[in-house]
């Protein structure tokens, strides 16, 4: 067997150890009796180990070692080469014992979150919490870095980015957002929201998930729709790309940008040939260049006047009081502008800040300037700095987001980053599709899709994200489109 | 490390391979969508590939080989060491080779089934079932036996039994059920199933499942119901013991029967404590004792009259047509006798009668004396013989179960074994709680789970399936209480 071929059946296995992990943490979240958590998190860990000993393998050292140097490989091979590779290597650095340890104790700090988060007990969260940031931070010591702990991390989920670099996104994009934020407030008009008010049935709600999720082109038979208490999109491989979704009674378009956001993200990874997934590139550019695509379809499609201009009866179809709504007030409705506790149900213009202190609070976890105790305390006093409310408990505040009980440090950023690219991808989408606004009015979002899928989904991950987006937009990353995307749009719709 | 800790330690391996295979085999029956399947096949044949060299290792070998000479081993470790030795002999007895060309000729025969299935046209599947039938007598020849090489095959679902034995349990069970049946039809007053008449709203029946397993005491905490197309039930973990159940919208009764039969199995598997599944005997003790826990929960208890005297107007609280329903009437209607073609629609008194057309058939096919070239022929034979009436089509008759076109030989026998296992356990049951029917007239399941989870239940794979018979009831298995159970039941119902 030549060495591409090994390696390619390497990957493979990979693959299916993966495959398999995704349908159980999936499952995990959405149909897992509670007194399975014990031996779930057994299982998770044993394939968790399995799948790490293949990727930091002396053989799959050698296969990479052979292959970086071997001349005829195609551009997506090259790529994984190179994508794989650097995986190879971090991890190699870390011992097995300790990733099966790790994965244990977040598969427990998973249900501890879940429980805190009901009973608002932080403390009960909190050895869990100290756990796990104990574990990330001797990941970054045998990851290594050249300026902040920090960096180490970011690499998981954003190749490139730095503590640095992103303090220098944040600082203008600060500049310019809370002056704007503060004249909004002062001198805007809000929108008015009575248009929304009422209690919408959660079955209906599940039904309108699925039209509203047909309607962008998710393909169901590649996938489905569970619930869950916070959702998510997981890809178990190609042809089986899932989204979860919650339905609370009295917050109708909760759901239905949820379905939107999620449906980015599937989008996304249903847009990507096998052959991507056969190399270990299903998992896109990075973290930010996903968000970017969920946020794409969740904002500057679904919080858009063409889609509700085209939405509008849609919705009267499921739920008879808007048959009467004007799309106008009901885009102007989805487009309020209100500081609020909650990440997940932040505006356009305010989320950034969530992920700002979430940012600074990591990067203090990571290098020691934080504890774990404080959290609460930093939490609400950052809060109210930013945005100017204080949760009034911790399962509305730090207890929010159940990425740290995962382990998952550094990749907030993500978030704030998919909201920057998918701003700028969109003021080149707009230039390169002039009828985009049309289309959307009618509810063809072929065009749209049609120019992801060349640009960006069929990729995979065999492009970095900055070279991505310097390809597609024609220069590097650049907060300025963000801020003219919000200040126009909310601008107008606040009449400042 | 010690060798009972490395044997430990290989068999909890071995479990969490399982336990993500159990996962895998769940979603795919339930939620995986219909392009998953290429990938999914792919997970599920190298994680068995790799689940079936921990059971063939060397290693293995080693422990068992060490442990079986070992002192101060527990009762459920010296059974362990017994049960998976022999799981592990067997299996090193045949050539990997052979296992893998038997695995590929497998899969083609499935899909060869189906489409003979559903064009009738057993002479397509004819070829397929030959070599099944081949590599069986192959696999027999390898794993030994002293009498008939059917006998190699039974050991896989029941240990210890052979055709010799299963004939003298057939013979007398054959000589009192064929007169018997005969008196039925003959003179017999047919109740009357009018009271069940109606078209019944699936999401209510789903309801209704719920609450039969929560009366029942399934543990809702330690599993779940989702829809399929077959009911099954499949067990995780300890802790994670799923039910399946479909919902037929004219027919009430047949998702009610599943969700008790089902409800049966969980409850054995709920029941093993975390020790029993730690040593790999979370399997239960056969198939036919497996089996006789879910037709004791659907026939002994789900179908007699002092279920249906508490369960009538429970059925009244989802379908109101049964508020005003006789106890009585329900209870006669869910037992009517009538000889069907299709084995999973078989009453009480006639589903025995299809188990002994195909053990008949199987023991040819393994001795030679049957050509598989006479199936339908032979088929149609016995189903006349037995039951009167023949099938017009190969779909409905030879045709109509999955087993052998899975290499499957020696499995249909379970069936007849737990309807008689559950008879002889239950006319015990009676001896020792005298209060039963008054219990389970108020819906109170707890003492009947309560001698099952002491005598059955808890003890997993760790006895043998006589001798735990005979420990529970004082003697070995004995058609005369099945016998007396339908002649007494019936006997009255049919008002003989």
């Amino acid at each position: 067997m030549d060495t591409l071929t090994a390696y390619r059946n390497h990957i493979g296995d990979m693959g299916k150890l993966a495959s398999a992990l995704s349908l159980l943490g999936w499952d995990q979240q959405t149909h897992m009796p509670a007194k399975g958590v014990a031996t779930r998190s057994q299982v998770t860990g044993k394939l968790s180990k399995m799948l790490f000993e293949l990727l930091v393998s002396d053989e799959l050292g050698r296969y990479l070692a052979e292959l970086r140097k071997a001349d005829g490989l195609s551009e997506l091979e090259r790529a994984s080469i190179r994508r794989v590779g650097k995986n190879h290597d971090r991890n190699r650095a870390i011992p097995p014992e300790l990733i099966e340890e790790q994965s244990i104790a977040q598969s427990q700090a998973q249900t501890a979150w879940i429980a805190a988060r009901q009973a608002n007990d932080f403390a009960a969260f909190r050895p869990h919490l100290e756990k796990m940031v104990g574990y990330a931070r001797r990941f970054a010591e045998y990851y290594g870095y050249e300026e902040h702990p920090y960096d180490a991390l970011l690499e998981d989920f954003e190749p490139g980015m730095t503590c640095r670099k992103l303090k220098a996104i944040i600082e203008p994009l600060r500049a310019d957002l809370v002056p704007f934020l503060r004249r909004l407030q002062e001198n805007g008009t809000p929108p008015d929201t009575s248009v929304l008010n009422g209690t919408f049935d959660a079955e209906a709600q599940r039904r309108l998930s699925r039209r509203v999720l047909e309607l962008v082109r998710y393909d169901f038979d590649a996938g489905g729709l569970a619930d869950v208490a916070h959702p998510f999109t997981t890809t178990i491989g190609p042809g089986d790309v899932r989204i979860t979704n919650r339905y609370l009674e009295t917050q109708l378009l909760s759901s239905v940008f949820s379905a939107l956001h999620e449906g980015g993200h599937a989008l996304y990874n249903q847009g990507m040939p096998e052959e991507v997934y056969a190399l270990g590139l299903g998992g896109g550019a990075s973290n930010g260049i996903h968000e970017s695509q969920s946020r794409m379809i969740e904002n500057q499609i679904g919080r858009s006047l063409p889609f509700w201009t085209f939405f509008q009866p849609v919705l009267g179809e499921f739920f008879p009081q808007f048959k009467t709504a004007k799309a106008k007030d009901l885009y102007a409705a989805a487009n309020v502008v209100s500081p609020s506790l909650v990440r997940v149900e932040a505006d356009e213009v305010t989320y950034n800040f969530h992920i700002m202190l979430r940012f600074e609070i990591e990067a203090g976890l990571l290098d020691g300037s934080i504890d774990v105790a404080d959290l609460p305390r930093l939490w609400n006093d950052a809060m109210e700095r930013y945005l100017g409310v204080v949760p009034p408990n911790d399962t509305q505040g730090v207890l929010q987001d159940v990425h740290w009980s995962m382990g998952y440090f550094g990749y907030f950023p993500s978030y704030m980053l998919g909201n920057l690219y998918a701003a700028q991808m969109f003021s080149t989408i707009r230039e390169e599709v002039p009828t985009l606004d049309a289309s959307i009015r009618t509810g063809d979002f072929e065009p749209l899709l049609a120019w992801l899928r060349e640009k960006v989904h069929r990729h995979g991950a065999a492009c970095e994200p900055q070279e991505l987006t310097k390809r597609i937009t024609g220069h590097e990353l650049d907060g300025k489109h963000f801020v003219r995307y919000v200040t126009e749009k909310y601008g107008a719709i606040y009449r400042l």
